[in-house]
């Protein structure tokens, strides 16, 4: 078994002994958060992490009012023209916790007096170093270049800050149900051999998703990618239609995310008009509902909206990976990518 | 000549109409800002605009320290769960102001207190109906599909902006240039030639560029892909060097910006590594200093580097058309898309 099939299985562990043993880390950085009462969050982030900080855009906006700008380190350490910062939260997402953009980003929050964070796999890393706050992920060491557990496991401590700060202990419960619900996703892993077969002669693919699964989208994009080398890219319904929609023609594949949601609506629409074009796609949801005629369902298991990245996660991961096999990619260190990126 | 040619060549005397006109608008929203001292901005846009913004964000922290939120407006208008808005500036960009989730997130700021402003190419739609100041970009009626010289007139109305909240005269002195070094940009235009006859077979493309040219590059991306059918994405090198750039091996083309400046260093490396990959580039640049042995230079006019997205857009826009007549298709409105698209 590849490590990286090895890390997709271990999932459910990885995100069970996140929210056991980082509850404290969590609840101190929540209580943080109360007391100062940031106005927005800077959320500075690279690749995997940067798509896991888009899942904390939709949930910090829609369970704590809280705005969410994505920085752009280029103007810390390239231009050194920060930004000004004020009553603001500032937070660093790195699995490795090295790359220097990202650490320069928190330091420069924390010479500024703000209250910054750090969600990293390395609790030693200089990302770490430079917070006031620390949640590790304990995802336990990630060998394998393209990251999975780190990915739910942010995911899931963003889940975890979140209704912290909220103060909502039924979410938390809910939150608290997801290893499980993670474990019978996989447990339908089988489901994605179709799709493999179905997205065999894929060049490239456009990732759909709203909401809180833009996330997924970008991440399953990403995943594609970088394991199998098709060209693949993530789009809201909308950002979708405002252009580049233009591309879609006889045979063009999608890959959309559709759980049960407010957010279900407009994918299942922008699907059919795929299909006018002579689209073709791959739907992920709990139900065959959003499935157009001629398109192909992978099965969800059915969680709250606000939790379905989580889930949804999974099968994006094995699609990638059967994709990945079947053309005889070396998935745990695929096209000469290496483990830590580290960029200015 | 099809009306987008027409409209490419109408932009310095668009710019310069701006830069002309809304000079009083400009300065009543500088003041605004000045006096009520936003902690952030919150920017509502789509597409091309989007991409607008994003030149926004390097530019209002490279020059004003101001961080740069995008919004999300699915909060707003699907979950009814705006962010709450304090000390911030909320900005909606949209060449016709018509679309439900960028007039919706500006209203929703309206109704919260906040310092609220539009930049538009009709003062008369619902967006600049919501907003309390709004700058006109006054391009006249813009009839191809794909937007071009209300890009570069919505460029010219952030620069100005920036620079009247900094009160740098000489920052606008260079602006006030930019109509002219547009027009030189124009007589460049012949040298796109080689550029189209080099891209001939390309299916997909990956578009480079960094701090103020990461805008650029998006931009550039959207254009190839809305006229030509082009599968072309946008990414700073340290977004490609994430996992992307796993898909790049021989023969896989780039398109990158290189003006010279800053951010030109990373640009350059990463050509540098696409080449080792067997990757080609053709690189717009003031000079061929950027140019790895075997790619091509698209040559571009010399202006500040915060400035240079103007000219930059330019070569992109003519690359875009010639790929696009090349391959046949009606370019003012090419694979059935519409003029305004109107997403919630």
């Amino acid at each position: 078994l590849s490590l990286l099939r090895e890390e997709i299985a271990e999932q459910p562990a990885a995100l069970a002994r996140l929210l056991e043993e980082e509850t404290a880390a969590v609840d101190a950085l929540a209580a943080a958060i109360r007391r100062r009462r940031p106005r927005f969050v800077l959320i500075a982030s690279r690749g995997t992490s940067e798509n896991a900080a888009r899942y904390a855009q939709h949930l910090f906006g829609w369970m704590n009012g809280l705005p969410v700008a994505h920085a752009m380190p280029a103007l810390t350490t390239l231009y050194d023209t920060p930004p000004r910062l004020d009553r603001s939260l500032v937070l660093g997402i790195s699995q490795s916790g090295v790359s220097p953009d990202v650490v320069g980003v928190v330091e420069e929050g924390r010479r500024q007096g703000q209250l910054t964070a750090a969600i990293t796999n390395d609790e030693a890393s200089p990302l770490a170093g430079v917070a006031d706050h620390v949640i590790s992920l304990r995802a336990g060491q990630e060998r394998s270049v393209a990251a999975t557990k780190t990915f739910t496991a942010t995911l899931g401590a963003l889940a975890a800050l979140a209704t912290a700060v909220a103060g909502l202990e039924e979410r938390r419960a809910e939150l608290d149900r997801m290893p499980a619900a993670l474990a019978r996703q996989l447990d339908l892993a089988a489901s994605a051999g179709p799709a493999v077969a179905a997205a065999r002669a894929w060049s490239h693919v456009v990732v759909i998703g709203r909401g809180p699964n833009l996330a997924t989208a970008y991440e399953a994009a990403l995943k594609i990618r970088e394991l199998s080398g098709v060209v693949a890219e993530g789009y809201s319904p909308a950002g979708f239609r405002h252009g580049p929609i233009a591309v879609v023609g006889a045979g063009y594949p999608a890959l959309a995310f559709a759980p049960a949601g407010p957010a279900r609506e407009a994918v299942v629409e922008l699907l059919a008009e795929l299909r006018r074009r002579g689209g073709v796609a791959i739907v992920v949801a709990e139900d065959d509902a959003p499935v157009v005629s001629g398109d192909l369902w992978l099965p969800l298991v059915p969680v709250p909206e606000w939790l379905s990245p989580l889930v949804a996660a999974v099968p994006a991961q094995l699609l990638a990976a059967g994709l990945a096999e079947q053309r005889g990619v070396d998935v745990d260190a695929p096209f000469g990518l290496t483990k830590v990126t580290a960029t200015r």
